[in-house]
Order: C-alpha cells, then sequence, then structure tokens
C-alpha cells in the first residue's frame, strides 16, 4: 500500500479566523469545492461513515478526505484502502483546526479538481465548535453510546451543524435507555434547522437519508456557483 | 430534591500551571483530601461510573464529586440521588480545568473533611490531558464503543494516566472488533505503570478491581502523610 502523505500545519498567524474563514469559503468557490467539516466525539465513526459514504458517492463526483489528527496515520490508512485521496494532517498537539490550517491542507493537498473535501476534524466535542474551519457545511456524528443527553452538555456543537448524523443505531438494542425522541428534540431547541438522520455506518441503515442530503447539498452548491 | 450549586470559574491569570498544580497537591496534601481527576472522551461513562463507586466506598471514606461541565448541570444532578455531596463548576466555554481553575473549586466546595474527591473533568480527550490540575492520581475511562485504537489516536491521554478503566465491557458482544489483548499492548507501550481494568459501570463486572485499586491509593495516600 503507498504511504500516507502526512503534513504538519502550524498555527494560524491570523487574528480574526472568522473573516479568514470568510476568505477560504470564497477561495473553494473560485474552484467549485465543497467542503464538509465532520466533527464528533472520539470513536462516534467519522472514519468508517465516510468509508461507506465514499462506497456510496464516487461514481457520481471527486472526493478527497483530509483526515486531521493530533498523531498517527490510522484514519488515512483506512480511507486509502477505498482509493479515494486523502492526506494527513498533524496538528502538533492542536485540539482544533482553524481556518489557515484548514487552507494548508487544502493548499498542499491540492483540490481544484475535486468536487468534494470532507475534513475529518480532531475527535473533540468541545474545541472545533469554536473555530470556523472555512467549511461550506458542517456535520457531526453523535454515537449512540455516547447517550441522548450530549446535546444539552455541549451545546455549541450541536448549534454550528447543518446535519447531525446518529450512528451506532445498530446498538440501540444494548443501549436501550437512548431515548431518540428525546435527542432530536433537544437538537432542535438548539438549532431548528438542523438534519438529524438515524444511521449505523456498520450496516448501513439510513445512509441512503444522508448520501441523498450530501449529493443534494454538493450538487445545489455548484449549480449556483454555474 | 435540593438544588445543585453551580460556580462559573474563571480562567488561570498563573503563567506556570505546572508549579501552581504542585502548590495544590501541597495544600490538599495539608488537609489530607486524596483527589482523583477523571477524564474520558464525551459519553464513555464518567458520571455512571462514580455512582456506583460512591456506593462501594461511601460508608468507609467521606467522598465528595466535582462535576466539570461547560454548561448544564446533568452530571450533579446524577450524583445528588447518591447522597454524596457535589458541586457543579462550569469552565465558561473552556475545554478544560487547569490547576487554579481546580483550585477554584476545591476552596468554593469546602473539601477539608473529605477523604477522596473526584474531579469529573470536561468530556475531552485532547486539552485535560495537556493541563496538570493539581490531581493526587489521574483516571480515565475508555469505553468500548469507541474503539481499540485511541491510545494511538490520542497517546498524551494514555501517557498521563495512573489507571485505565476500560468500560461497558458489557457490550463486547456487539463491539466484536474491539481488541482487548490489542488495547492494553497499546497502553502500557505509552505508560508501562499504567493499571488497566476492564469495567461495566452498568453491571458492576470489574468493579471490584477498580474499588480495590481506588481504596489502596487514598488509604497509602493518608498513612504517608500521617
Amino acid at each position: 500500500m503507498a504511504d500516507v502523505r502526512v503534513i504538519e500545519v502550524k498555527r494560524s498567524i491570523f487574528e480574526d479566523n472568522d473573516a479568514d474563514a470568510n476568505r477560504l469559503r470564497e477561495e473553494l468557490k473560485q474552484e467549485k469545492t465543497f467542503l464538509l467539516n465532520l466533527m464528533s466525539s472520539p470513536g462516534a465513526g467519522k472514519t468508517t461513515t465516510l468509508k461507506r459514504t465514499i462506497a456510496e458517492l464516487k461514481n457520481e463526483m471527486k472526493i478527497g478526505i483530509m483526515e486531521a489528527d493530533i498523531d498517527s496515520d490510522v484514519d488515512a490508512r483506512a480511507i486509502l484502502e477505498t482509493g479515494a485521496r486523502t492526506i494527513q494532517i498533524h496538528t502538533g498537539g492542536m485540539c482544533h483546526l482553524d481556518a489557515d490550517m484548514t487552507r494548508q491542507g487544502i493548499r498542499e493537498f491540492g483540490t481544484s479538481d475535486l468536487d468534494l473535501v470532507v475534513l475529518e476534524n480532531v475527535g473533540n466535542l468541545v474545541c472545533p465548535a469554536e473555530f470556523d474551519t472555512g467549511s461550506t457545511k458542517n456535520a457531526m456524528i453523535l454515537s449512540v453510546p455516547e447517550g441522548d443527553d450530549k446535546p444539552l452538555k455541549y451545546p455549541l456543537m450541536f448549534t454550528i451543524c447543518d446535519v447531525v448524523l446518529i450512528n451506532k443505531c445498530d446498538t440501540l438494542c444494548v443501549f436501550d435507555d437512548f431515548d431518540k425522541e428525546a435527542v432530536v428534540e433537544r437538537i432542535h431547541k438548539l438549532n431548528p434547522k438542523a438534519e438529524v438522520i438515524f444511521v449505523s455506518a456498520k450496516t448501513g441503515e439510513g445512509f441512503d437519508a444522508w448520501v441523498d442530503w450530501l449529493r443534494k447539498e454538493v450538487t445545489e452548491y455548484q449549480q449556483g456557483l454555474a
């Protein structure tokens, strides 16, 4: 197997991350690349979700994956097996990516021929929510084993996401105190527009709805720029 | 039910957190209070583990719980039900506690009559690992659904912990790709002295070993100060 390309990104020099994130969004529009910022707790299933998403969409659009991690290239190696282009970003111990760190990854990766780039952010429900990466849309994964109370405890993350995937629904049999209605209600109280989709990246349950959402977003983005 | 007492802690004014953490450890020795810093990802089971731990030890020692959270008092309310003393610390959006924030909680809580204080840190495998809270010992919980690769991806957290609880072992039936030997090997490669204990806070499996470890640590600490 080919080696994973690893780049080390440096802390941003920009004081105003929001303004820089808007600049990066404009730069991405020039190349018609849709950037999805995917966030979650450690172990919620970001990489498994991406592997299945790539399999569903790779014949329709050109996809690239940027794997951000404090250390290791475990995830990028897993993505390489799908045949998708991937790069591993090491954050040098930083617990999140800001817009300039994302740009460093985008430039090194070379994304102008890609329709969809997914940034798999550092596994963390706190810090990544505070930094706009310049992404076109924000997605997060909450996994059933984490519990239905997480919107109460990490409200900002749920507030900034356009779509929330509730993953590992195949384990509802053992996590039988997880209240599906309550979690949707808690998310919509914070963010009435959030799309909430129940999935299992292991079995594929719910993936039609998720892939439809993503396809529609990418298509409308590119048509809007035509 | 009585209301939960909530305090808002402020960012530390000390530049040298390590030195301040050592000062707090000395202050705690004066009152013979053992401080356990408990860390994990969101939803790994810190609060459920604490509830069962309190039930096992409350007739042997005086226990208090400091619940740190960005928002909400969900966890402190759960602890109140056990009859243990508890306080909710709000971090004002901060993703971790440093030694001075911990001290603010300790002082407000009033811990001099307590044998064991557990600080339930913010759910996050990244930032809390970087800040010594002044605790006597560090503990973390990795839950089976998160996967056996977490020591590869969040190495610092596993390096600084004296004990690692592998929780939700009752779900190994559905997470059958979780490799118990591999996770122990990965933890010990980073931290050969770490105690690794497999438990289920739901069923009580493995709790004898965990409670024995904690009882021994608190006893030796207090005897060493006698």
